[in-house]
């Protein structure tokens, strides 16, 4: 059994009505709380599924490079925070955005921000990155020194218009259940918010912006931040499993993989399908072994739940190994198409470049090597 | 400083002078042992850095895909080799390639014979994949009976014109020191020589082809073998140094990353340059930290030797975060571009997608999205 279609290559399958499912979900929960949802574009990178959050009545983005800001920005979004320290060595693109698009730029320390301010020809709102624990970047959240140097060269610029203050609590991904991922959630709002406190009286507009999947997913209230900024909920992964920030059921994508050979002596599947389609990130199962995915069954309708105990064991550049039960073994065939759930979607797209509905439409994809233009 | 021309996002340079060289090293090594050299391309994937192996008189070659293969028929390379068990659902490339173009296959079980055998109109050369240890794909070097069983399946097809025996010694990987690799190629030679001197009564113009970069590299003595398939030496990498298969300064690419933000606290310097540049693949270190690439410091003429203590210690989606002494932590400012190593040659090419030589000049790279023809 195999989907609708026919299919001979590894092949990005996206389920859109879970991913439909699941964008409405997060459109819901920041209606409910009152706060702006500006997504994070960087794990879809698609101009169509974009689409998918404007009928819904998404007009604020967040993407993770100035050149991914410049694709949107040339298929009409106006307001987009590249949610990543300012590379003012990108002068032109920054310049271009900032003219013609609301463009929202980060600053991780003094020497970035003065930088920046060196190089804006027009106006950009301008965001510090607090850094909540996660220790990435962004300055440590009671550094204020930090901050208020920042905020000195901001009052000398007149093209930063400081709007507040940004985090990614990455902590979170080495939540293992729902109430240490809360727990994340509760400290890293609280710190963001007694930074308003701290600032608010000499920047009365001034916001707090949060934004990783697994807090944004798992807890309830966001009525104290300003806008949230997940990403990954779109498709959800392996990983986000692992974290306990959804379950399998919500994983909208899968890549279908031929196979090519079986070897008995180890219960092992060999397919197309390696590094260079699921990338290298990898889980540690509870049995003790890596895992880079899930095996499912794909029919008419999608895939099914995946199968207990098997798992892509091994990568190379486009080799994978399944290991598989002894039973399944004997279910699938050289010649076959099997399903893997990736487990980190976001780079698993980037590195497939496009998806395949499950009804065989071609949905398109970022292209790093082109230039874009606004 | 930097390279000779302006740079402002991640690139991937490329040191045209070191990468002839890694080129030239092996066209004599080939020409020495009187065996066939037949590079694996997966690795640069470029038809412009193919001519560089035309121009030594080259022109047998190895790809990972049925798809790259067409890529470099395309452009005039008129005998590949597929070296991943043939997947016989692209029954229209394959057909295609088969009429036009001298195709080699392999196979690594019976049921992948008998399915490639199934869809065939032309012929192809056909080789048994035999795993002499890696355990990833092939037919075990003694299972005389599957191996009897797909020569069985060759005699009663037109199409299937056997050729011989082909291997790849991936155990070679966990080698850490020169004497282990040697150990492997000699294990490794032998059982194909063992299997080619029972099957040559039979077969007289029986071959066996063998190829991974650290025994192709540090092995001398290819005689008894009738080609060699190596890719990865183009570039070399720095899992290649720390198999012992190479020296840092044989490393032919660099990727060029923008510094956005510093934190002093803990010696850490923040690039534009992820998983989506670099793969995830990293080495463990001797002082037991993982890293994702070596520092180096980009100037007109390339790049210094790593810099002593420095290295990529983490990777996220876009950001990098390079681990870097006290001294050095202070000589890189944000607004710099340094250079990293990577650990992973192929992986990386694949995801940058291109090259830029230390001349400014851009190579092509294969497009996975596209469609080739031949």
């Amino acid at each position: 059994m195999s989907v609708k279609f026919a299919l001979f290559q590894p092949t990005l399958l996206l389920d859109e009505k879970i991913c439909r499912k699941n964008i409405s979900n997060m459109v819901n929960k920041a209606a409910t709380n009152n706060v702006l949802f500006r997504p994070h574009f960087k794990t879809h990178q698609s101009i169509e599924i974009g689409e998918w959050f404007r009928e819904l009545g998404i007009t604020a983005i967040t993407v993770s490079s100035i050149k991914m800001a410049t694709f949107f920005a040339e298929h009409g979004w106006k307001d987009i925070t590249v949610a990543i320290p300012a590379n003012s060595l990108e002068k032109d693109r920054i310049n271009r955005l900032a003219k013609n698009i609301n463009l929202n730029l980060i600053t991780a320390d003094i020497d970035g921000t003065k930088k920046l301010a060196s190089i804006l020809e027009y106006p950009v709102n301008f965001w510090i990155k607090i850094d909540v624990g996660y220790h990435r970047t962004g300055v440590l959240y009671d550094d204020y020194n930090v901050i208020s140097s920042i905020l000195e060269v901001v009052s000398k610029n007149k093209n930063l218009n400081f709007c507040g203050f940004l985090t990614h609590a990455g902590q979170s991904y080495h939540c293992r259940d729902k109430s240490e991922i809360i727990k994340v959630h509760n400290e890293s709002t609280t710190i963001l918010l007694d930074l308003k406190k701290k600032y608010i009286s000499q920047f009365p507009h001034l916001k707090i912006s949060v934004g990783d999947t697994p807090t944004c997913t798992v807890a309830d209230d966001f009525t104290m931040v300003d806008e949230i900024r997940p990403g990954n909920f779109v498709f959800y992964d392996i990983m986000q499993v692992q974290i306990s920030a959804c379950e399998k059921k919500d994983i909208a994508v899968a890549i279908a993989c031929p196979v090519v050979a079986k070897h008995s002596d180890r219960n092992e599947i060999i397919v197309i399908g390696g590094g260079i389609h699921f990338s290298k990130d990898f889980i540690e199962r509870s049995d003790g072994n890596k895992s880079f995915g899930d095996l499912v069954v794909l029919d008419e309708n999608g895939w099914s739940a995946p199968i207990e105990g098997c798992f892509m064991s091994k990568l190379s550049q486009e080799h994978g190994t399944i290991f598989v039960s002894d039973e399944v073994f004997h279910q699938i065939e050289v010649g076959d198409i099997v399903g893997i759930l990736p487990v980190h979607s976001c780079m698993t797209a980037n590195l497939m470049g496009g998806y395949t509905t499950l009804s065989g439409k071609k949905l398109d994809y970022f292209d790093i090597r082109k230039e874009y233009y606004v």
